[in-house]
């Protein structure tokens, strides 16, 4: 993991750097690592027929769905996070939806592009991860190299239009003054998830075996430690899913667009 | 506990009526509920010779000993926390300490008074108290109308001269998601002892059985609830004790200095 991160980093040293090597087709890998600094961000394409209703979810989501950009309908460009982002060429690896399921994952959508698609950009871990590192707190499934555990909770969104479903969180296993200091930390970036949403006893959010995560690896919790679990970007993707829209494009999972919007922007403090 | 509280309210209704009312010795009770958002303090005076260790001491332990004030050698005045505080007169009970043992429980110590005294004034609890009480976080304790549960730790202090020992922190059962949200709220109070120093199991800090606090009243920690523990003013307390001086005072638990500044003012976001 760390070879393949620093590796990703001189790669790709900025966000543009990263956009440029995904838009000429010559990188369609993970973006975990890449261009350190910058804020990446979770993507959904909807029909301009469901955007307006997902729009209107993500203002009452916050915490999961932490808006960072949404374009003009047919506009594949988004200003907001860096002056040449091109939706259609820019994020290494796409996931095409049809009615609930996935159909294809290419690595360019200039050709199912169309003048009703609006673009979501959603606030993603990564960001508060970097911070939480920087503070000196380890974060075990980076350490193994492993993706974050996830999992569907009890806890409802609020929902608008189709969109609704259970909210799904992450979880970090931290000693308590490293939770601590966690929330301190994540409390920071709003954009980015902000403060945990629980923390402790996993049944209490309706998660029965936090060994099996839902999405992710399983990640020890080690004696000493609690479970700490922050709302996650996946809860959009499964609540898009749920909604079974006719069309709609996402990242592929871990295949983030790498904006030029610097981490500390998001942080509010 | 509320119609007292509201009663004590109502007899002094800003820190300057209250040490007006001590000074005429009208009032000597407990100051919990006097005074709404005015800063009170914990209390301790100790000779020249031992007070620049106990300065020391608390600088390097800002948690337990945040320092409101530090008055001159002999001043029995504290300008920085209210124009007319004379410390000999305004707290409603003081402790006097002889040899490490409490001698006396006097009203006023103007008898007491010597050149080489200096006070030192400790944020406590109440400010972050009454910032968590307004962010809708339930205190079970005050609901219950008894005293916080307070322990002594296994987590050493930092040493100056000959004052050491270990933290005492006070607990607070909580909801996790109320945890989360009191980190937040305390975090803005380092000078009322700031966040939680750890949350969830007790033996992890060398609390053998939470159900017997070593100071205060014991609490139920219900289902679904975890403890979360702040650093305590009675740290310096015990801490002075331990070190067996031949004269200091304090003020009796609960028994605080109310001074003219207001809680938001210890605010530092």
């Amino acid at each position: 993991m760390s070879t393949t991160t620093a590796s990703l980093a001189t790669l790709a040293p900025t966000g543009r750097d990263a956009r440029l090597l995904m838009r000429s087709g010559r990188y369609s890998g993970h973006t975990a690592g890449m261009a350190p600094g910058y804020v990446q961000g979770n993507l959904a394409i909807l029909p301009k027929a469901q955007a307006d209703d997902f729009l209107r979810f993500c203002q009452r989501n916050p915490k999961p769905c932490p808006l960072l950009a949404v374009s003009e309908p047919g506009d594949p460009f988004l200003p907001a996070l860096g002056q040449d982002v091109d939706i259609r060429s820019d994020v290494p690896r796409y996931r095409v939806w049809r009615d609930g399921l996935p159909v294809d994952e290419p690595t360019d959508i200039a050709a199912l592009w169309r003048e009703d698609l609006v673009s979501f950009v959603i606030g993603c871990s990564f960001t508060f991860e970097t911070a939480l590192l920087q503070a000196d707190i380890p974060l075990r499934h980076l350490a193994q190299g492993r993706n974050v555990a996830m999992y569907r909770t009890d806890i409802p969104t609020t929902a608008a239009g189709a969109f609704h479903g259970p909210l799904v969180v992450s979880m970090r296993p931290l000693k308590a003054a490293d939770a601590i200091r966690a929330v301190q930390v994540t409390s920071r970036f709003p954009g980015a998830h902000g403060a945990p949403v629980h923390l402790g006893d996993p049944g209490r959010i309706g998660i029965a075996d936090v060994s099996k995560p839902d999405w992710g690896d399983a990640v020890e919790i080690a004696d000493g430690e609690l479970p700490v679990f922050w709302a996650c970007g996946v809860t959009p993707q499964a609540v898009i899913q749920a909604a079974r829209l006719p069309m709609c494009i996402t990242h592929a999972p871990g295949h983030m667009l790498v904006t030029d919007l610097r981490d500390h922007q998001l942080a509010v403090l």
